[in-house]
Formats: C-alpha cells, sequence, structure tokens
C-alpha cells in the first residue's frame, strides 16, 4: 500500500503548531526579563504556527489511518523537524549565530543529550535560556507522548506512533487505552517537575534556575543555566535534591505511579527496579571508596561526589559537580562502563537501558545451565515470568547494533577527533543522549570546537539514540520501502 | 551421580606423559646444538613420564565412561596442567628463573597467545626456542583433540572432551567417528607446518627459523625466535608466506580438507570463509590507503604492512613486521577493532570468530524485517540453512559474556596497569589469544614489567579465552555442582 503521505504532513503540521506554541512560553520570559531575544522568539513561534497551521489547513481531507510505516517516518521526521524550527530563536536572536551550532544545540536539547557548544552560557538572555531547558523537557516524555496526550488528531494510528517512539522491551501499560497511558505519564511528568521546582528554590536556587533545572533533570537532559553546571551551588541539599530527581527520572514511570497509587508491593518486586538500585549502590560505594583512597576529601562529600556522578552518567541526564576526568583513571573508567547502562524502561533515560542489560545477562547466565542440561528448556524469567524468546531475540539485535554503530561511530569520528579517547567518548556520550564525554568533550569542557562535520555526525547519533535505533535503521532498511 | 574422579586423574596421566614425551624432542634440539639446556629437558621430561606414568598404574582400574562435568573438568584442568608442567625447563634451565614468568610465557605458549616476558629472546639456547615453538603447535590444534587422534584411552567420552575442547558453533564434522575427525585435523595440519616449513627455508629462513615459524604461524600463536619478531626479516616473499599460512590457519580445517579433497564448490560457498576473505580485504584496503596518505611508503610496502597486520590481528596470531602503535591514530583503533574477530570457526585462530559475528549480524538486521513483519517467522539463515534460534542464544550469551568478562577485566586490571589504554590492550590481547596489546604492551614492548599479580589475571584470561568461555564458566556454576 502506498504511503499516506497527506496523513504524515498533517500530524507533522500540528506538532509544528505544538513547538510554535512552546516558544510563546519562552516569548513570555523574554518579556518578563525585557531582553533582547523578544524578537526572535516572536518571529520563530509565528513561522511555527502560520507553516504549521497552513500545512494542517492544506491536509484537511486526509485519510486518517497511521500505518505502521506512516508511524516510523513520522516519529523520525518529527524529531528532525523539531530540531531545525527550533533552532531558529538561536539564530534569529544572535545567541548562536551559526546554524550548524544551533542545530546541534537545539537536537542535543529534544533528545536530551545535554552536550552543548556555549562557552558562556550566564551571558545568554533568560529567553535563551528557558528554550533551552524546555527542549529538554518536551523532548524528555517524548514528543508524540506529549501529542498523544493533549490533541484529538491521532485517531487510530496513535498505538503505531507511540510504539515507534517508544519502542524496546515494552513496559506494562498503565492503560489499555493508549491516549490515558500518555496522559498518566505527563501527568506524573508535570507532578515531578512542580515538586523539584519546590524543593530546589527552597534550597536557594533562584525560582528562574529551579524550573530550568528541573525541567533538564526530569528530561535526564542536563542543560544548566550555569557554565559550571552544578557545581554552582555547593549546597549538598540542592545537590542531593537533584539526585532525587534524576533518580526517579530513571524509574520507569509507571512504577512511579503505582508507588503514587500506594501499590508499594509492586514497586519492590519489579526487577528492573532492584536491579536499577544495585548498580547504582554498587558503583556508588566503589567509586566512593576509590576517592577516598585516592584524594583528601571527607566521606561525605566523596560520598555525594560518587553518587551524584554515578546516578547522573548513569540515568543519562549529564549534570556535573566535578571533573570526572580529574579522578584516578580506574575511577573514569568505571564511570565511563556506565555509559551504557542507562535509565530504566519506561523512563527518561536513554542509552542501552538496565532491563536490556539485565535480560542479557540473565540469558548468557541460564546458557551455562542450558550447556550442563542440553536437553531441558530453560527460559528466562522476568519478574517471576518466562520471557518470550522474541523478545531476547530483540534485545539481543539492539545490543549488537549498539555496538556495532558505537564502534564503527568511533572509528568514523576518528578521522574528525584524532584521539582514541575523544572520540569514543564523543560517540558514547551522543549515542546515549548521556551529555558530557571523555578527552577533549569531558565535562569542563564543551563541543564548540568540533568540526562542522562532527556536529552533523553526534546530532544524528543524538537522534538514533533517542528513539532506540530500530524506529531509524527500519527507515533505512529495504524491506520497508518494498511492496 | 558422583564425579568419576579416578577417570579424570587417569586422562590427566595420560597427557602428562604425552607432554614428557614432547620434551624429549627439545632435548634432541639442545642435544643437537649442545648448549647450556641439555640437563633441564631431560630432568622435566623424566618428572612428567614417571609422574604421568604412576597416575595412569594407580588408577588402572578406573571406570571408563567420561560424562559431561568430567570432561569440563578434565580439559580445564590439563591446560592448566599442562602449563604449570611445561614451565619447568624454564625455570630448571635457569633461562626464566622466576616461577611466575615461566608460567605466564607457558600458558601464554599453549594457549597461542604468544605475549612474552622476554627482553632478549636471542640470547636463548636453542632447546628452551624449540620448546616455546612447540608449546604453540600443541595448544594450536588442541591437546584434547591431539589426545584423540593419537591415544586409545577415551572410548565412549572422547565426544564430551571434544565437546569442551571444540565448543562453539559446531562446525561440519569431518567424519562421524570422533577419532578419525581429530586423526584428519592433525593430518592437514601437520601437513600445512610441513609446507610452511619448506617454503621458509626456501625463502631464507635458517631451517630451525623456519620449524619453529612454521609451528607458531599454524596454532595462530606467535611467538617468534627474534625479538623483532618476523620484522627480523625484511624479505617480502618470506612476509608473504607467512600471510598465506596465518590465513590458512584461521581457517575452518574442514574447508581445507574439502579443498585438498578438490570439493572447491563447497569452499567457495561456505558463507563464514567469504566473510572471513571480506573482512581481511577490507581492513587492509582501508588500512592500506592510510598508511598512503600518512606515510612515505610505497604502494606495496603499505599494502603488505596492512595485510600483514590485518591477517595477523584477525587469525589472533599477533606477529609483527611494524609496530603499530606507531600509525595514524584512526588506524590504530581500527586494528584494534579487529582484536574482537578472530578466525573461522574450526580453526586454531581465537576470539569471538568469524562465525559468531556473521550470525549476530544477520540476526541483528534480520530482526529490522521482523519489526516491519512482525507476525513473520524469519529464521536467520547461514550456508542456506536455517539457523536453530538455540545456537543464535547460545552466540548471543558468549558474546556477552565476552564483553562482560572484557569490560570488567579492564576495570580489574585498571588497578594494576593504570593506564586505561595499557589495561584494555592488555585485557583484550589476553581474552582474545592475541600476544601484542596497545600502549606499553604493544608489538614493540614485552610484558615483562607487568606486576606478579597482573601475570596470573592475564594468564586466567588467556585460558578463558582459549576454551572459549563456556568450559571454564561452567565449572564455576553452582547448577554444574549440584545433584
Amino acid at each position: 500500500m502506498a504511503m499516506n503521505v497527506k496523513i504524515v504532513l498533517r500530524v507533522l503540521g500540528f506538532l509544528l503548531f505544538v513547538e510554535g506554541v512552546a516558544m510563546l512560553l519562552a516569548f513570555g520570559i523574554a518579556l518578563l526579563y525585557n531582553e533582547y531575544d523578544q524578537s526572535a522568539f516572536l518571529i520563530s513561534s509565528g513561522i511555527n504556527i502560520l507553516l504549521g497551521g497552513t500545512i494542517v489547513y492544506l491536509t484537511r481531507n486526509a485519510r486518517r489511518d497511521i500505518g505502521r510505516r506512516e508511524g516510523y517516518i513520522i516519529v523520525s521526521l518529527v524529531w528532525l523537524v523539531f530540531s531545525f524550527f527550533g533552532s531558529l530563536p538561536y539564530v534569529i536572536s544572535g545567541a548562536i549565530p551559526d546554524f550548524t551550532n544551533a542545530f546541534f544545540e537545539t537536537i542535543s536539547g529534544f533528545t536530551t543529550t545535554g552536550s552543548s557548544i556555549l562557552a558562556d552560557i550566564e551571558s545568554l538572555p533568560h529567553g535563551i535560556l528557558f528554550w533551552r531547558s524546555i527542549t529538554q523537557w518536551l523532548g524528555g516524555m517524548g514528543i508524540i507522548v506529549l501529542s498523544l496526550a493533549i490533541l484529538p488528531v491521532f485517531g487510530i494510528g496513535g498505538m503505531q506512533l507511540f510504539i515507534a517512539e517508544v519502542p524496546g522491551p515494552t513496559p506494562d501499560r498503565i492503560s489499555p487505552r493508549i491516549r490515558q497511558t500518555a496522559k498518566t505519564l505527563w501527568v506524573i511528568y508535570l507532578g515531578f517537575t512542580v515538586a523539584e521546582t519546590l524543593l530546589l528554590w527552597i534550597g536557594g536556587m533562584t525560582l528562574f534556575d529551579a524550573v530550568c533545572h528541573s525541567f533538564t533533570t526530569m528530561a535526564t537532559g542536563g542543560f544548566s543555566t550555569k557554565q559550571a553546571s552544578i557545581a554552582y551551588w555547593s549546597s549538598p541539599f540542592i545537590q542531593y535534591v537533584i539526585i532525587l530527581f534524576m533518580f526517579l527520572a530513571g524509574t520507569n514511570f509507571t512504577l512511579s505511579y503505582m508507588a503514587l497509587r500506594g501499590n508499594f508491593k509492586r514497586v519492590l518486586h519489579d526487577e528492573e527496579f532492584k536491579y536499577y538500585g544495585l548498580f547504582v549502590l554498587g558503583f556508588t560505594l566503589v567509586i566512593s571508596a576509590g576517592l577516598l583512597i585516592t584524594t583528601q576529601l571527607g566521606v561525605e562529600n566523596a560520598f555525594r561526589d560518587a553518587l551524584f556522578q554515578v546516578v547522573s552518567i548513569m540515568t543519562t541526564t549529564g549534570f556535573a559537580t566535578v571533573d570526572y576526568l580529574t579522578w584516578a583513571p580506574v575511577l573514569t573508567i568505571l564511570l565511563f562502563g556506565l555509559f551504557f547502562f542507562g535509565g530504566s524502561a519506561g523512563s527518561t533515560g536513554g542509552s542501552i537501558k538496565i532491563m536490556r542489560i539485565v535480560l542479557l545477562l540473565k540469558n548468557s547466565y541460564y546458557e551455562l545451565r542450558r550447556i550442563i542440561h542440553p536437553h531441558a528448556v530453560i527460559p528466562v524469567k522476568f519478574n517471576r515470568q518466562s520471557v518470550d524468546a522474541k523478545i531476547i531475540n530483540n534485545v539481543l539485535a539492539f545490543f549488537m547494533f549498539y555496538f556495532v554503530i558505537f564502534g564503527a561511530s568511533t572509528i568514523v569520528f576518528s578521522f574528525i577527533e584524532p584521539d582514541m579517547e575523544s572520540a569514543m567518548g564523543a560517540v558514547a556520550t551522543s549515542l546515549g543522549n548521556i551529555g558530557p564525554g571523555l578527552g577533549n568533550v569531558g565535562p569542563a569542557e564543551n563541543f564548540l570546537h568540533i568540526s562542522p562535520a562532527g556536529k552533523w555526525f553526534l546530532s544524528f547519533l543524538m537522534l538514533l539514540g533517542r528513539l532506540e535505533l530500530f524506529t531509524v535503521l527500519v527507515i533505512f532498511s529495504p524491506s520497508f520501502w518494498r511492496e
């Protein structure tokens, strides 16, 4: 069946309109602070709303059915389109005059990566800083999931879009009705964001900084309004609040929903959550011990530094309170290992994700038993249920793609950045939507010095990672376009 | 059923006897050259033959049945026992007086890794040099496979032992009778070794060097009689001969057998062989181009340097004609990627092996089609046959273990060698049974400066890699010891 191009355009039109409205929020902030970025937001918003509105009008007679293929195309395109139009405020205001840089900053925002080309963040007007944060917040829970929650446009195709934007080992669905699920997810997301804002405000941040950081924490994004990231605030209270909400953002939102409804039993018995906690605890303890041995830090300080960076990297947020490249090499390597963990399934965290790692590790361990008992059928169990071999196979395929893409991209990127550590770090942090890398793209550095080709390459990796590989890869496979 | 300890001991006794006889060959060389290592070989051989003979005598009434568990225990133990007793000539002669160093050199020999602690190889007596080479030659085709071929001791248990020593995606068996298969494999192995010896001799090597290098080429071992490795001979003829035989050693021996019997069609249609050739060609062309751009080398020289290192690393041999750490970083990284390829299934090469990589890549690619057609059953095809999901799963488990062990070992080893690149290189080269690594264990360096703890750790990784992980891991799994 031919691709339903009209519905693809129509959905994109709707979403452009949504982006234009989001820009009006930043316009409000710009008005409030009365800085030079006001007209930029007005113009950008006007472009989005007019263009989006026109497309929606012209496609009003589109057939409503969104098939599997349309779903993948829409989801892949919407992130590109959002990043393209989302970079207008930077370019028009002159905050980031170069288009490549502005696009990099925007896609790093929407994909919740958090890598930045900015070398002097504090000099930017408040509207721009707010826009940076809001791109992450919108991207965190997913543009499509947002649209499902607030727009009536998607009838029958909603599920297809949801699958394409939220692939991977499917978490329990909260509600069989996809719109209800999307709404519930966004309400929890919003609730956590408000709660964090209040706590950070109480802790001594300005209300503006508190809002921006809550947006980028809950999205596991990592953009900060300060060049020094969270290290700007030495207050342990602020750091612990951010740790708590990074951890929550990396937790399956369905679990949070159940906890909020009082179903703690379900939470405590959740295997992914258990491993998530164990990984955080284990890495934190080892790194704390390492810091105590190799530095002059006190116990609480070493523990907090370790916990903050572990949670920040593992949830793929990317905030920093210290430059981990100054740690003893083994501690840096340990932390680099965490680049390949990621948050839980159904969270806003990226990278490989805990559930995939646990499923693969379990499957490997069970294989030893299969070798000893070659005639027994020994399926992998997760949350006390047998996992279908198809899911294991899908996870395997994901894992292979992840490492092949990581390896091949490191080699390609080595032509651009001729230093193995920097290349590995830049590729791993982009693909995992983390933010800081290794070498010359570490937490104390930025991505400004990367060549334009390198920035476009990393932008592609961010998109690939945010859509968990398959959604983008499927489009490049010949059988997608056949028949 | 209780472990049949007596048969385990009996088999080990037989094999000790075999090792003692092998030492007599080195004793012959020592006599021929009349150097200081004569008595060392006589004593070592005496210990092995007497101890082995005694054990065999004492266990003469052992039950003959070798079960699955006995198989794994025997195979894991025999490599340790061989390495322990095989280090006696080094220690007794004083060539390598320190036991840790001697053990490292011996297990690096038997596992065909080829990492060396020697800093002045040319100063060693010929018997010792010959013993180094023969450890690799025995280890290459497998100690058990050798024993199956020449000893009548294994009745019903032969298959168990064969599976434990040659695990992984099973290649076509040449003959349903395991002893016949083992014999055929050894005859081809011996034939190739003789052919290479003659060619190297014609090419200008001394007969002694020709024999030693043929032993270590066919085993994909990589020990040389010269500190400079193959770079000692600038003759392109010698280098091309070694390239050819490294390539053959990394080819499935069953395929070679078929080619020798005139069945070229089977060879040309073999998928693993096709990918093996493509990988070698692809990497060689890219690296040649890189060398032409970044160095002053002529075309033939750049091609030969690239081809030699690619084949040497990919087959896990580890010979060197140049120090690849002096190449442009991207070329070194490319070559490091090859550390994770390995030879074909059923070859003497180690590491992950081509067949596993191809199966996993195919499975990932097929997954894209499964996503587009979620209700279709799309099995992986290999050599035009559907591959059982169980095999894919086994390969997946292997791959996960490989990377988890690589990652965890790199972190552990970082405590010993506080430099990320060196740690990664040492671990990858040991686990893949390659030889040279990165950083301070590169092709122009040696492993002498590694601490004793580090040497024991790497020795364990070599064993783990040589037995393709599962054989050793199974022994550490609780269910192995249950019931």
